[in-house]
């Protein structure tokens, strides 16, 4: 931890920059590997907290070493912003923010008592997980799933608005129908929440019809929900299997106009005409 | 709300009329937000009143701004069917009655009394959010998606009426199985509700079957049912698949080679190469 | 019901024929929409008698119009056979069989007295409608759904296979794991019956796991089940696809081989090699 | 089971062997047909064991076919050791162990006493049909389903891992957001637990938000489950739909015109009519 306050040679600053920061070296994937490790056995330590059996019994272990992953983490913190080139770019970036997230709460809670709020907020240290994977080659599956996902956002979003308005409007008739009968529908927020777990299909039967009308009409909202269901598959779908053809085909670009999305039986561009 | 009694120029009229009714002015654009807002508010306020311990603690707030918003509906109600060229058409429309049933609501709890009834209907205000997004040309993919929807009609419609026989058919050999085990089999109705509730996979559990008999046949329905929500699914993605790819405009032949597979955005025959 | 007594001339049986099993009359349409009327009314009767409270109120009413359609099915099914060119091969079909199905048990309640199970066989007088709907041209979208659900069946039937022995294996594993912890694993038949239900996604909630093993085990048998149900709706889709796609192609026999599966763009026969 | 210390003729051997492992001849497919029947009967009695009443029953004769379907199996397992060409091969692969492990349980109770667990072990005999259904040429379906699947693992893999990191979030989330509300949510691995559940909308109940802003946050968590329930079904549809389109053998190209989208049954180049 007085690592810093010596001078050394900026040869050393980058060498550590390439360990902590990249993965192209062993031991960069060493250091990717461990870290790796000490998340995965934090969060455990903070989902272990939680359980009150394991809490009571195993509360001093956990204490401890819940203090020496802080104290890892600190000293990597300590290291990341020593070492890059722009500290003050890393430590307003996203990572850099999660990375001091996840050690404040364990000295809050060591400076103020222990807020519960405050220590659960150490499971956000899994999102550090997506840093590692990010440097690994492995994530063209990732790539694909998530292009698909983007190319239907804007489909997603109007259906997930209409969405929003059928709960309302079919929470208020439920409210309607079933508030005084003692089954649950005590407000329209309430409702609503019964409408989202109906047409999601989720159905938990915390808040279930009793009224005859209510059973009906419930009914038609299931069998609604059966087509609306569909939607978004649908889209999902449509794209994912358009990236699927054309994965192979994207790098072909017109010669002339440059633009590349091309069907696989295309003889000419269809934008430009050329020949291909 | 005395203003239509004094005689405008008809400019005028025009004037307020391409504010209120379309969306191709600044003045209509302000318009819109500012309705949009205040229809968001006064659905929050009717939610707000249904919830107990909210409508006790601000009962008097609530009552006082679901008035200031009732009256601002109505000189709203009173410009549009003011300014609009055939004030009749509109009043009989369907946003001409949508806009007269979300103003009546208050006015009839004052003179009548608080039926709950009648100050629900006021979240149908609700359904004038959809005046306003019509006007946005945002609505593009919203098009894509009722088309597919449309275009899948007399399939999920025939799905539908199949899902119906069979629920009914389903429901009462269940209540021949449950009748009479305590498990809320209780008559033929409640137990198609229950076949409704399990093919969709919703799944309350309020009513459960209990019998080996009756847990083993709902086995069976429950695994039909994994291939039943496989068609609605397959109708609505092949049906946007086609959109996607552009068959809805498979009536565009090209001129030169008389082939007709074109995309939406294609300026080329992409078989011969001729501009379209 | 004296009719057939009477010796009728030929014509006025082939007419009667006509009107009965055919619906390309006037005469025709009418029967069909009555006796149409009379099979939703007569199953209502069925489920209205079901319910507690009505049963209790309309008990005259619902038992004098019972008889009324008893009477009037039993005319029918009577001038079907009378009027029928081949009595017997009718009177042995699916449809006789459940036409006498729907009129037996009113007279065999008459007769022995009233076990319910032999009332809610009345309910298959549903079954009749599918007979009515077979001579409407409507049904041309229901053929597609017949035929992609008829293409899948193989697959289907495989993942079905599939399906029940995972809910065998699961359902014993869970049963060992939770036996014991009083939450519904009784037996292993009751734990293969929640293996459906959760694999399924219906999670009635009837019978849900207790044990930090038990849970964490079903949470993998649940994303597991996120997968599995997929399946289905894959080889649905699939199949859908093809239907739509090649609906118009399908006709096209190459005149050499005169095989028939052909792709859009296809110039020669892939059978034969033959030019198109 | 003395056969084996007597010398057969390696002629006997080899008949042995055909009849047991192969199914090409009448004695095969009839020694694979009972012992199809073996194994299911005994899978239902140990089905039976695990039942009460059933148990309490017949326990004698549930004992009794217990032990003369172990003493059947050993003997198979016997023969099975005895007449394969490579004794240790087979009895270290994956049906070698099988198969002695669904004859062990039985003996291992009779000399250690009763334990449940090593009874349910008996259930992996339902394992032992993939072998007799594997000689069946009826799995071509299968075939293309695994196919499928196989080829999404790395897609479906990326996603369980994405789903894996998100319930692990939302769950300690909605754990802080509900803890100390007598909800359910005692502890963060069962908030994950209830996460899972909502997710993939099994939805049992068990563990239900009570609070007003858990109910909100559940709420956007099953909507997001709509989108997310679409990917798998993306996935697999996508490959199903490449595989019944025999996309699986792009690889051959025609030698004459070069082009790869071939059909697993085509003989002919669909684009030059060039024999393949």
């Amino acid at each position: 931890m007085t690592n810093e306050s010596l001078k050394p040679k900026p040869g050393l600053k980058k060498k550590f920059y390439r360990v902590i920061f990249l993965a192209d070296t062993h031991a960069g994937k060493f250091f990717d590997t461990m870290l790796l490790l000490a998340i995965l056995t934090s969060v455990a330590i903070v989902m272990m907290e939680s359980v009150q059996e394991l809490e009571v019994k195993y509360h001093q272990v956990l204490h401890i070493l819940e203090w020496v992953f802080t104290v890892l983490f600190t000293i990597e913190y300590i290291f990341r912003v020593w070492c890059s080139p722009r500290p003050q770019k890393y430590m307003l970036s996203f990572y850099g923010i999660i990375d001091l997230l996840c050690i404040v709460p364990t000295y809050l809670e060591f400076l103020l008592g222990g807020a519960h709020y405050l220590i659960t907020i150490r499971i956000l240290r899994l999102l550090r997980i997506f840093r590692i994977f990010k440097l690994v080659p492995f994530l063209h599956e990732g790539k694909q799933l998530t292009l698909a996902l983007q190319r239907s956002r804007r489909k997603i979003a109007v259906f997930f608005f209409f969405i929003l308005l059928l709960t309302i409007v079919l929470g208020s008739i439920m409210y309607v129908i079933e508030t005084g009968h003692n089954s649950g529908f005590t407000s329209i927020p309430v409702s609503i929440y019964w409408a989202v777990v109906t047409l999601t299909t989720v159905g938990y039967g915390d808040i279930a019809p009793v009224t005859p009308l209510g059973q009906a009409f419930s009914a038609i909202i299931m069998i609604m929900g059966y087509a609306i269901i569909a939607v978004p598959t649908g889209i999902v779908t449509v794209e994912m299997s358009r990236i699927r053809a054309g994965a192979s085909v994207a790098v072909r670009n017109c010669p002339n106009c440059h633009k590349d999305t091309f069907d696989d039986d295309a003889e000419y561009c269809k934008y430009c005409g050329h020949h291909l």
